[in-house]
């Protein structure tokens, strides 16, 4: 056993899908460029100043004070799901306490519905931009990725997806954001909702929802996720991230009926449990505070901020470009006519205008071309001033 | 698209490795005994009453009231990793910042070290008993499970280890637990420790080192781990939950060079990030207060409650039973002699005395026959004079 042989150099054998993955140069540039003096239209970072420290802290001193087990494992917290059940009702979702699955943030519920739906290999479908945090879920499949398009006023393209599957593509799921899609900026109107809700239940194919934004609405009638016309095929997933704060990593799934068990075994082999001292953090903080009150200031100052951007896109790019309109959620994609590249653009942008946003390219599905004439631009991160600003100065770049 | 031929009751199609896979009948017995009338020796569970609940409150709210970026996303906390350093020192480990990663737990640094080094049916050595988490993280991959045995006085076999490498075995890792070993409660001892690196070394094969008990340690030397022989093939998984409360969320992995970027993608598709409110809480906690005088003071009284239960196992059960006497951790392995199903046992127990414990077979890799005649029992969890109560109402029903 004590053999002195030891090999020169013994290789570190890692998974196969690993191979070729590296960090972007655009996660390097972005790292790079978090500096105070750029204006960052790049992540989609709540607006820190609207978090509700005073009353947050005091809800989880209250439950640090008079709860033996809010630092102990424990069991999804009931008074939380019945909250959860109240905010989906205010989403036009009806759904009761044993369908609300806790998760550690919406990413995480993803990650949670990918591993109960795929195989290595997988048929899976997107659009042909899609959040790459969902891009980054899929990778260790390795799924073949198929992909339909998207209106920038209407949204997925379900006439496309009936025609994949008319030809007899089955896929794992589909991919979809009904509000304030990222990185589009737009929400799918009604009729599609309805199509494409239609189209799954005609063909059996699973829908993943992802509502992080949805909470979030700018008109007076949202219209409600895809999960209210089908409580069988779509997985819906929520977050207290961009209603409450994100350092909370506390989100939710609406699982299909029967599906619990599956996925108590996956959420205990990720993490054990979803942090019992933010479970009931959170339902301190909704039983002492006014969490509807917060959501609809939240929901007034960003739409401020979205009406400010779309002011200074009229005024300094006017007719050399096109953008989403969103009524929801925290991004707006521009598409700006004869620019060739938005990467090399946002290399310029932040050496000469310390600009920051993300290149369309960055979106793109199975390396396609689609967004290297876009950007896409956060409106919640930054106050009505610097979104001023910060387009004038990007708009002297532009083509 | 708005054809009306929906199909009587689409198939929701899932992974193909959830087949067959359900809640085993132990999980739901346990779950319907955990009343306030039952003594329990099943969970892994921490004593509340030792939580630094006040203190805790005290850090929460210092960063809620002082750092404005608290409750946003944010990169690793970089003061926490020091601290890390620090305990790492403790632990008789050198390593650096930059070696550091933050995790939502010690069970998320194991599940994403298995995305990194598992392909589907890779290879994996555990021994015969092992830490169910674990498992739970390996069924996603279908894997070829391969078993060395243990000795409970001197740990994992690396003779048997030895000799499925010089057979031409090459796993995809292997999984170890030096210190506090769940289920069995043996720490390795140092040749064996040293044996198994070498191993490693020789063969190229990395190690999974889960450390979540290594910090609580009973006697006056502990043996250092895995890690603090090898920097380049052992995975070390350390965590604040039994050293601090689990409801933080928080653990770490001690990563081999070179791997940080590739551990940061699969750590953001799983959930973004690690709670920056549960990072900068404990960094605060451990800046306001003394973490090494409470770790002392979590080992002094577990380590009383560890000696009430080889008191009573020594007065009721005697001659009838072994069991191991663990330097380390929270649990304690009992054979006893002539029990031919420790799982019918916890039915009766349950019954008619009133007290749980994990029946070994729970532990069973491969559906293997160890542990049938073996009882987990958790000792960190009860109050000595409950720990002798049980042990004694146990002892009425053994042969």
């Amino acid at each position: 056993m004590h053999q002195q042989t030891v090999l020169e150099q013994p290789l570190l054998k890692l998974a196969q899908w690993t191979e070729g993955v590296e960090r972007s140069a655009l996660q390097q540039m972005l790292m790079r460029a978090s500096g105070p003096d750029v204006i960052s239209f790049a992540l989609g970072l709540p607006a820190p100043e609207l978090f509700p420290g005073r009353e947050f802290s005091e809800a989880v001193v209250s439950v640090l004070t008079s709860q033996a087990l809010a630092l102990q494992y424990g069991p999804p917290f009931l008074p939380l799901k019945s909250h959860i059940v109240s905010l989906m009702r205010r989403r036009g979702v009806d759904c009761t306490e044993d369908m609300v699955f806790l998760t550690s943030g919406a990413q995480q519920g993803m990650s949670l519905v990918a591993r109960l739906l795929l195989d290595s290999g997988s048929e899976v479908v997107l659009e042909e931009c899609a959040y790459t945090g969902f891009q980054q879920i899929l990778q260790p499949y390795s799924p073949r990725l198929l992909t339909v398009g998207t209106d920038l006023e209407t949204g997925l393209d379900v006439d496309a997806l009936e025609r994949l599957f008319t030809r007899g593509c089955r896929p794992a799921l589909v991919y979809a954001i009904s509000d304030g899609h990222n990185p589009f900026g737009v929400s799918m109107d009604l009729a599609k909702r309805k199509a494409l809700v239609n189209l799954a239940e005609r063909f059996g194919v699973p829908i993943l929802e992802d509502d992080a934004y949805g909470l979030i609405q700018y008109e007076d009638y949202p219209i409600p996720p895809l999960r209210s016309f089908n409580d069988e095929l779509v997985f819906y997933v929520g977050s207290f991230s961009k209603i409450l704060a994100p350092a909370l990593r506390v989100g939710w799934i609406i699982v299909p009926k029967g599906l619990n068990d599956l996925f108590s075994i996956v959420k205990e082999a990720a993490d054990i449990d979803t942090s019992t001292l933010s479970q009931r953090s959170i339902a301190a903080y909704i039983d002492l505070f006014d969490l509807g009150a917060h959501i609809k200031t939240l929901s007034q100052v960003y739409r401020q901020r979205r009406d400010t951007l779309l002011q200074a896109l009229n005024t300094y790019l006017g007719p050399r470009a096109r953008w989403s309109k969103p009524r929801s959620g925290l991004f707006m994609w521009v598409e700006v006519a004869d620019l060739l590249d938005s990467a090399k653009l946002l290399a310029r942008s932040l050496e000469k205008e310390k600009v920051a946003f993300i290149p369309g390219s960055a979106f793109a599905v199975n390396g396609g071309s689609l967004g290297r004439n876009a950007l896409r631009l956060n409106f919640s991160n930054s106050p009505p001033d610097l979104i001023d600003e910060g387009i004038r100065r990007l708009a002297r770049l532009l083509p």
